[in-house]
């Protein structure tokens, strides 16, 4: 049994964005030497998340526009008292939950022909940090 | 330490219908061996989702009709210029994520008692799998 | 490789709270004697979730609001015929997702600056458990 650990970073030149990440973490769970086991994946900030879903322009962008239907900018957030002006980026986060786990088998990500992985940026253009563990057996 | 594997497949009748998996899921517990850890359910599709809540037939139709207000049918997603007409579903499998983990405790699911498991299907009608994943010690 | 397992419990005095639970799990993952590994936190209820996000109280506030705006309280929902009034609470847990994973890297919870660990009571005044479960190499 192992664990082996990695960190990406992103700097997004929007402040929102959706960036596929599918190749960064194959590359991780290869480096790792595990076999079978799980793909931990997580942003380190409360602006942002993973999730897992299609790489497909118009779908991306429906996303988008559908998070900002559900967890709109407004000024009016409580959280803006502290002079953030943010709210919406960690509901957003909420909404598509921050972290998810992936299956590995056979030294590979066991996922479906569509499945894709997203890092999904809501206040970026800044340095941020993402953690890949993977635990397993080697 | 050991990593069990199995896949579930799933063809619903309707096009959207909640799967309730729970036995199917504690089997494949029991084959694994494994006695204490982490199982890890979720579809290989990006239009389902796995949730854990109420086997009450009352509520399953509640959360259909609520994910249908917040995730609704429309034709004038951007996702379906490329000939699909299924981003609603896309769109309600993120909102109930795409994965979920159980916890393993004494060979069983250590699950509160009113914890079920269930497929979420959103476009249905054709064979899809579930990979359930046990990592954990024997 | 090593499991461990805690449970935790609480009654909240309102009914909807969020309770800050990060230093309980830190010690549960320090006790556990994991130094690289995921831990694994769930309510065993079906009205509370889990979160990561950020301890600052009027964002608190702005989470608790905005999940009244998208699983409202409501006399109509068909859950209400069982006798239950708490239909709510368990579409506010589906939406937060029911469980979190979170990294442990060098014996710590591997989280950014601002990442903090929340329960989600949607349907407290009464005892309820959640189970943090630790696997990993120790």
């Amino acid at each position: 049994m192992k664990a082996h650990t990695e960190y990406l970073v992103f700097e997004t030149k929007k402040r929102k964005e959706m960036v596929h990440i599918t190749d960064q973490v194959e590359q991780i769970v290869r480096r790792s030497g595990i076999k079978d086991g799980l793909c931990f994946v997580s942003p380190m900030h409360i602006t942002a998340a993973i999730y897992v879903n299609d790489l497909e322009s118009g779908l991306i962008e429906d996303i988008g526009k559908w998070l900002e239907e559900l967890a709109p900018e407004r000024p009016e957030y409580r959280h803006h008292q502290t002079g953030e002006d943010n709210a919406d980026a960690h509901l957003k986060a909420l909404l598509l939950h921050h972290e998810t786990t992936l299956p590995i088998t056979n030294g590979k990500l066991d996922l479906g022909t569509w499945q894709r992985v997203f890092y999904a940026e809501f206040d970026g253009q800044r340095r941020k940090r993402v953690i890949v563990k993977v635990l397993g057996v080697a």
